[in-house]
C-alpha cells in the first residue's frame, strides 16, 4: 500500500480551519477529524458541521475518528456531511460488526480503533470486514501524551496477520506523537498511514513538515 | 437593563469562524457559544478550543451555552479557555445551586437554562443567585426548529419575579429562531438578551442585520 | 368530553391476544398498551410488533404507554406500527416538549404521564400543546399496587385547569387499580379516559365488566 | 449430542402465540424467546409474562434469549415464569461468570451469546461452566439482516476445543439467518441447535418447514 | 415535635467509630449515616456493613442517609442492617413515591431529601406520606461548603405547609455547616432536627458539643 | 518475589477497624482495602476518609482495591489519601492504559484486576507496565462465594508469561477464599500475594492465622 501522510485538525487554528486546510491542500494525503463528545474522552470537539464545512475547501480524503459513547447514533450525520472514512473505537460499542456494516452500507470506508490498553484481540472478528485499522499511539483525548512505542508490537502483528492470512485486507494507521522522530520506527513495524497533528500544524511551513515526514517513510 | 445582541457562532462559517467573527466585532454585544455533546441533545459542536481560539480575536465577551450531560466535567476547561460567562441546563444535573456556585467561584457569571418543556419552578431555587436565565424558545439541538411564542410567558413571568421582588437580579436571554420577525414580543415580554444566529450570519452584511434587530427593540 | 374505557391489555392473556382483542371490540373505547423496557419501570412487555398485530384485528384506537427510557428512539417505530396515541412519562426526558411535538407531527396524539410522585408542575409548560395527561393512580411496573386515592387531587387540579384557563384542552386519564369501587371517584375528580386491565379480563366476561364500570360513571 | 431445531416466536404471529405454538408442538425440540429491551438492541420484546404464558401451553423447553442491558435484573422473573434455559450476552454484562452461576443455581441452564464482533476469547474463562454458546449470525435487534458465514468459523472453533480439551462440554447453537440454504453449513460447521425465525413461521406449515430443516442436517 | 440533634458519623473517627459513637450515646438523638457512592456525589462513604456494626452499639435510632444513583437497589441491605430510617434525595429516583412506600413497607421511616438547587415543588406529591424531610444547607457531597443561609426559606415554607394545611405531618431536618452560629436560625425558621457533624465530632467533648447546640434551641 | 499475605479490612469490624489493624500490624504484609460503589459490585464500602484514617496508624502498604464505575475520577481522592497501590478492574475503564499510567504518574504502585470470567487477553497489552495483577477467585461483591480453583489456570498463565517472556515483571495476587485449605493451591499456581478476609479477621488471633497462611506457603 502507498504510505499516506494524514495531517490531523485539531492541531489546526480553529479560528481558520480554511486557512490551515489550504496550507496542505494537494500535499497531505487526506485530513483526518477527530470527534470527541466529552464522555469517551475527556475533550469535545468538531462535529458534523464542520466536516460539512470543510468538504467543499479540499479534495483531500476526509476521515472521520468518532471518539464518542453510542458511536452508532453519530454515524448518519457525518455520513451526510461528506466523510470518506469513519473510524470507530473497538471499546465505545457492543455491536461493532454492524456498525461497520452500517458505515460500509452508505458507501464510506469503515475503520476500527484500539486504544493503548485494548488487545488486537477485540477486533479479531471484524478485520476481515474492515477498511482500516487505527492503532492508538497515545490515549486519546487527554493532553500532554508522549508516544507509546510499545503499541508497534500491534501495528506489527497487524501487518503480519494481513500480509500472511487471508483475514483482512485493511489498511493500518497510527495516531498520536507521530513526529519526526518517530515516523520511522512506524513505518518499519508496518503502518501505512501517519497522523500527524502538532508537528505539522504547529510549524510556519506545514506542507514542509508532511513532505518531511513523507521522505522519512517513503 | 441595557438591550444585548447576542449572535451565535453556530450559524457562523465553521471553517473561517475569525472572519465571520471580526464581522461582528464592536457591533454585537457578545459572542454565543453553543457547545453541544450529541448525547444532551442530538448534536455535537465547539468544545474549549474554539473559545480558546476566538479569545484573543474579539473583545466582546464570551458566552458558553453548555448543552452536556454531566456540566460539572467540562466547566473548568471552558474557563481556562477565556469564557466570561457559563450556562447550564437546568435539565442536565442534580446539583445545579452547586454549579452555578462554582463557575462563580472561578470568576465568571453563570447562567441556568430552561428548555421549552421544563417549567421556571425548577429553577426557583438558584434564581436568587444566578446572573443569568436564559429560555430556549426553540427545542435546542434538532434542525429545523420554529419560534415558539408561547415560551414568552416564562419570559414576562422571570421579569415581573425580578422586577417585583427581591428574588433575583438577572439578565433574561431568548434563543432561538429570533429574528426581525420575532424579536420584538421578545423584548415586549422583557428579554434583555437576544441570541441570534442564522438571521446574522446566513447575510452577507452580519454587522447590518444585528444593528436591524438593536434597532427593533431600542 | 364523553368518557372512555380504556381495557389494558397487559391483563390480556399473552398468548391469545387477538381472542382477548375481540372480547371487548365494539365495547371498550380504546385498547391501553403498556410498554415497559425493564429499565425506567421492572418490566419488560410489548413492543412495536404487538401493536402492528394488534392493528388490523380491531377498529378500536390503540394508545401506546412507553414506561421506558430514552423515549425519543421508540416513538418512530410505534407510529409505523399504527399507534393512535403515545403517552411518555414526564420523567423519562429532558425534551418532553419536543418529544410532544415529535408524536404529533407524526399525526399521532401525544399525552404526558405522571408518576404518583411526580407533581403536575412538572408539566406546566407543555399543558397547552398535548390532547392527553395520564394521571399514574398506582406506581407503574411494580406488581400488586393499590389504588392510590391521593392521586385524585391531581385529576382535580387538571380538570380546574382545563375549565378554566385557556391553558390546555387535554382528556384526562386515570390508570392503575381503577375497578368498580374506584371508577366512580376518579370520574368525580374529572378523569374522562379510565385505564382498566385486571378488572376487565380476569373476568370471564371482559365485556360486561366494561359495561358495568361504564354503568357507573355515565 | 443429537441436533435441535428451535424455532424462534419472534417470527411468530404476536396475537396468536398460543396458535402459532401449537403447530409447532411436537416438532421443534424447543422454543426460542427472544427478549429485547430497546437498549441493548434497537427493538423491545417479550418479557416474561410472555414466557409464563407460554408455559401451561407447551411441554417443549423454553429457551430465553436476553438481549438486554443489566442482565442480572431480569435473570429471577425469567427464572419464576419458567424458563429452561437462560442466554446472556457477553457483552452485557461485567460479571458474565456471577450470571451464569446465579442461573444454573436456579436449576436452569446457562448459556453466553456472542455478537457477530465479539470474539470468543471473551468467554474463555466461563467455556468449561456454560450449558451453551450461541453464535449469533445475525446482529441482533436490526432488521433486514443476511446470513453471516463468516461467523461459521467461530462454530467450527468452539466445536474442536469442546471436542479436543477438556475446557467444556457446552451445546453450540446458530441464531440468524436460518433456513434450507444455510443450515448445511451451520451443522458442517459443528453447531447443535439452529433458531429459525421466519423460516419456519412465515410458512403455512410451520411442522413441515421445521422437518424440512432436520432433514437437512441428520 | 422536640427537637433533636443528629451527630453526623461522617465526621467521626473513621478508624475508631465505636469509640466516637459511645462519646455521643446518651446526648444525642440520633446518629446521622451519610450514605454515598461516589457518582450522586463526588464523595464514596459508608455502606449497610458500617450500620450493621453500629446497630449492637448504641441505642440511638440510625438514620440513613443515601446520596446515591439508583436508591432503590440500596434500600433492602440498608434495612436488613438496622436502619431506623431512611432519607432519599427526590433527584435521585424517578419514582419518589414507590420508593418511600418501599421503605415504609418494611417498617422503617421515610423521608425525602432536596439538594439546594431543588425546589420543595419536586416534593409536593409525597409531602402527605413522608416521615421526614431534610433540607441540604450545603451541597452534598462536596468538601469546604458553607451554611447556606437561603435554604431556610424552605425550612419555613415546609413548616407552614405542614402546620397550617392537612398535608404532611412530617419532621423538617437541616444539614450542612450547622453549629453553634447557625443552629438558632434553624430553629427559628422551623427545623426539628439538626444534623451536626464537625462541630461535635472534631471537638474534644462530642457530648459538651451537642448540649450547648440543644441549649441553644431549646 | 517474596510472598505476601494481605489481610482484607472487609472482614475487620467496621467499628473498631484500628484495633483490628493493630492486629495485624507487624505481622501482615499490607492491607488490602476493597473499594466499592454499589454500582460495579452490589456492595457499597470504603472511601478515601478510611485510607486516611488509617494511613497514621500502620506502617504496612495500603492497597486499595477499586470495584467502581468510572474508576478515573476515584484515583485522586485516593492518592491523596495515601495509598500505596492501586488496583483497577479491567472491566470498569475503555482507557486501562491511561489509568494505570495515571496511578503510576502519582508515585504510586498500579495493578489491573479480572473478575472470574474476564480471559486475561483482556489485559495483555497492559502486562508490562504494571506493577500487579490480581486474579478474583470469587466473584466480587456478593455475599457467600465459594474459593473457584478454576482460576488458579489463569494464575498459572500469568506466572509462565511472566517468567518466561519480557512481556512483564509483575506480583501476581489472589482475592476471594484464601483459607487455610486454599492457599497451597494458590502459591504452588504461582501467586504472589494472598488476600485473605474472613479467615484472618473471624478468628480471635487475626496475627496467628496470618502466620498459619505465611507457614503454608512458604
Amino acid at each position: 500500500m502507498a504510505l499516506k501522510i494524514a495531517p490531523s485538525i485539531l492541531s489546526a487554528d480553529f479560528a481558520n480551519l480554511a486557512t490551515d486546510v489550504a496550507k496542505i491542500e494537494g500535499v497531505g494525503d487526506l485530513i483526518h477529524v477527530d470527534v470527541m463528545d466529552g464522555h469517551f474522552v475527556p475533550n469535545l470537539a468538531f462535529g458534523p458541521q464542520v466536516v460539512a464545512a470543510l468538504r467543499p475547501l479540499t479534495k483531500l480524503p476526509l476521515e472521520v475518528h468518532l471518539m464518542v459513547e453510542n458511536p452508532e447514533s453519530f454515524i448518519p450525520s457525518f455520513v451526510q456531511a461528506g466523510a470518506d472514512t469513519i473510524l470507530v473505537h473497538a471499546e465505545s460499542t457492543h455491536h461493532i460488526y454492524r456498525v461497520v456494516q452500517m458505515i460500509q452500507e452508505a458507501g464510506v470506508k469503515a475503520g476500527v480503533v484500539l486504544n493503548p490498553g485494548t488487545p488486537i484481540e477485540m477486533v479479531r472478528s471484524v478485520l476481515h470486514i474492515v477498511d482500516e485499522v487505527l492503532i492508538m499511539t497515545v490515549n486519546p483525548g487527554f493532553g500532554g501524551q508522549k508516544f507509546l512505542p510499545d503499541m508497534l508490537s500491534k501495528v506489527n502483528h497487524l501487518a503480519q496477520n494481513r500480509d500472511t492470512t487471508a483475514n483482512g485486507d485493511y489498511a493500518i494507521e497510527v495516531d498520536g506523537g507521530v513526529n519526526a522522530d518517530t515516523i520511522g520506527q512506524c513505518a518499519d513495524a508496518g503502518a501505512d498511514i501517519f497522523v500527524a497533528g502538532s508537528f505539522v500544524f504547529d510549524s510556519a511551513d506545514p506542507a514542509a513538515q508532511i513532505q518531511r515526514l513523507r521522505g522519512l517513510v517513503e
